[in-house]
């Protein structure tokens, strides 16, 4: 069992170092006599940097002054200059780049006066200028600049409103991109035409670019209209600040210009690469796995929903495996992603990613040389410093041994106190970087 | 998009194919110079039939009829004679074998007598006898011979008190194997001490044969004290009618014999093998899609759980197909099977299987060369003539065209009629076996 868990370990610290912002900068820009190269997925980008007057950094997001720093290791004195919005805490040491802290995750002052900030640094940006933006997750919360006479306060109002309302993500997000000078492809309409290139760390399922940090630099479908619409399908014209209905009316009345939409001019000299993401994390972890010597497949990187139901079906995975050797035959591991929902009962302490480890400890149980475990990529998984947790065919009944029965810590989702106990936490302290979560099943 | 719903259907027939009793008999009994030899999964099996006295066939279950024909075919004049019990209209053409029809699901006297019936059959078989036991699912309820005093009333009350007490299925099994004559190993003991050789279709998740029509050839591990335990534990003393409470009483005090037990020599002349199950079909299937061109992966044959979020994830595998060739590669076809359940909220006409291929159609929308369907083996997916149905890409804008709109399909449960109007359904008519569901999703 020990060697099972040390693989496991292995396999989870892959995935996290493959998500590590210095790093992936490092692995996809490099620069040499004067010409910068971008690799990656999509085709090789090559920018020729004698052709610009300035190099700007700007970012936003939870990971950003730490690729900011990858981005001055990588270029040097040739960077002008920038700023980057991060959240409290998540700083780091640039020469070049001024790091900007403000409130995560409820916004307030400091993301507006952030916020102003990089809208300026780009605004200012002409068409000889290349700004090198760095997108990652939280830097929708990060960036709060409301639209035309509203507060951040109505703004604020507005979001937990819709959010109270039942409405979808993708509703919730349209009426968000036309209340904010940001969001929804402003920065690009800001920058234009200087050159842009963005460079994203994305934390969402199916890595859209208008979904991640709620898409600065990416064109926007949605229109002021279906905005309103969203407000009267849920009832709730009375109930939103009048300065946002006035906004979004007067946008629909075309006396705002709307957002950006794809194929305008303003994305002309803007191109986008996610530099990490789930399935980029997944990817190094299946390396790892395969080099240990195990078949191994990744099923999804966007795996969302509940997560005791998402053990139970990865569990079935599982003993099929014990079974019948399908879908791979042993040794094996089975690697998935995303992010899923806990359905809380108890007061107990934990994560999506423990959570889902204590309810396989139970589908795990008398399973001889079976694993499974999950993390969460910014190394803190709910509330706790761990990130996640590893259990196997003997966890129920080393637990039992010691007192700690496996039901009751269930029913109080506790699984943070029950691991903990075991010593079978993952604990990689915070990661500064977030591509969701990974988890890993593996029968020997 | 005829192609992948060609290939589709080609899929789902040999799963089907895998699982008619008649077929499988064939497949896995010869019988070559007084040679019978059973093949399958599991070591080769021999019997010198002319060792024997008599060779009997007895058998409960929807499909054992049918099996009992294939056993004629293969076996010819050396069959004894013997009886099957089958449900309502389940029979077949038989030369040596009497089948006797009962009532399915609501077990009723016709079930007691055919129980009856089934018992002498294995009780007077003797030491040079070969019984031919053929098990398949709807046996439990078929063979309903209540213990001792309990009437079939009083046994049928406490079952249905216990399904809506919230009792575990392995706690439903506890008390039926302690109420009946039959149930956890009872047939086993009378058949002693003759040869039994038990063939078996399994209907149920994990093909546990202790749990397959309540294993009548199973050593049974649960005892008549756990029983009177799972009454207690949910309260139900005073409403369980006095004769089960009675017998389950009498029982924990060592006045009845208990079921027998793993390693009784009550079994020491029994052996059992599955000749059909899901996983076996699923093989077909894998066997079928390769053929075709496709990578295929089996993810498992025991998917449980809610019917739409099964469909989540399901989409959540072949979106990762189409954005990083993950799991497998295109062309490329992911089979699971199991059987899974359905929230109803409308009062529509489907299936699950129906209802899966709905919400599939759902996620599928839109996405080039991608399809997902799912089929019920017993050819009837919920109260309706049809096993399942197809969806591809381009089903909800087909669906539209003609004034269809899945939302309001989806919310009525109305999975038949939409899939019957857009001519998707796959009919098979009734298959005479059951071993759950198919599920398959192609991408091209």
């Amino acid at each position: 069992m020990k060697q099972i868990h040390n693989d496991m370990r292995q396999i989870f610290g892959k995935a996290i170092e493959a998500a590590r912002p210095v790093r992936t900068i490092h692995d996809i820009l490099s620069c040499s006599e004067g010409m910068l190269t971008v690799s990656g997925k999509g085709p090789l980008l090559t920018y020729n940097l004698s052709g610009f007057s300035r190099i700007l950094i700007c970012g936003a997001g939870k990971a950003s002054a730490a690729m900011a720093r990858g981005v001055e290791e990588v270029l040097g004195d040739t960077v002008s200059g920038g700023i980057v919005v991060v959240k409290h805490g998540h700083t780091d040491t640039l020469s070049r780049t001024v790091i900007h802290e403000a409130s995560h995750p409820v916004p307030d002052g400091s993301c507006v006066l952030g916020a102003q900030k990089i809208y300026e640094c780009v605004a200012k940006a002409g068409k000889n200028d290349l700004v090198i933006a760095l997108i990652s997750g939280g830097g929708s919360s990060l960036l709060a600049l409301p639209a035309g006479n509203i507060t951040l306060d109505e703004k604020r109002t507005a979001t937990d409103i819709l959010l109270r309302s039942g409405a979808s993500i993708h509703e919730m997000n349209t009426v968000r991109k036309h209340i904010s000078d940001i969001k929804g492809g402003k920065l690009a309409r800001a920058a234009y035409p200087a050159a842009v290139l963005v460079l994203v760390i994305s934390d969402v399922v199916g890595d859209n670019l208008d979904v991640i940090a709620s898409g600065p630099f990416s064109p926007d479908n949605s229109t002021y209209h279906e905005a309103l619409e969203v407000i009267t399908k849920y009832g709730l014209q009375e109930s939103v600040p009048t300065a946002v209905m006035t906004h979004l009316t007067q946008g629909s009345l075309g006396n705002i210009p709307e957002t950006p939409k794809p194929g305008d001019s303003v994305f002309e000299n803007i191109t986008s690469r996610i530099i990490a993401s789930n399935i980029v994390s997944l990817e190094a972890a299946r390396e790892e796995a395969v080099s240990l010597g195990y078949n191994t497949i990744i099923l999804s990187s966007s795996i969302e929903g509940d997560t005791a139901e998402t053990a139970t079906w990865h569990a079935a995975i599982l003993n099929e495996i014990l079974a019948s050797s399908h879908p791979l035959p042993r040794p094996c591991c089975i690697l998935s992603g995303g992010e899923t929902t806990v359905r809380v009962k108890g007061n107990g302490l934990g994560g999506r990613n423990m959570e889902f480890t204590l309810q396989m400890a139970r589908h795990l149980r008398g399973k001889p040389d079976a694993a499974a475990g999950s993390i969460g990529t910014d190394g803190t998984d709910g509330p706790t410093d761990a990130a996640g947790a590893i259990a196997d065919g003997g966890t129920v009944n080393r637990g039992n041994a010691i007192n700690l029965n496996i039901d009751d810590f269930a029913a109080r989702n506790d699984s943070y106190h029950y691991f903990d106990k075991l010593g079978d936490l993952i604990r990689t302290g915070p990661t500064n970087t977030n591509v969701m979560d990974v988890r890993a099943m593996i029968v020997r």
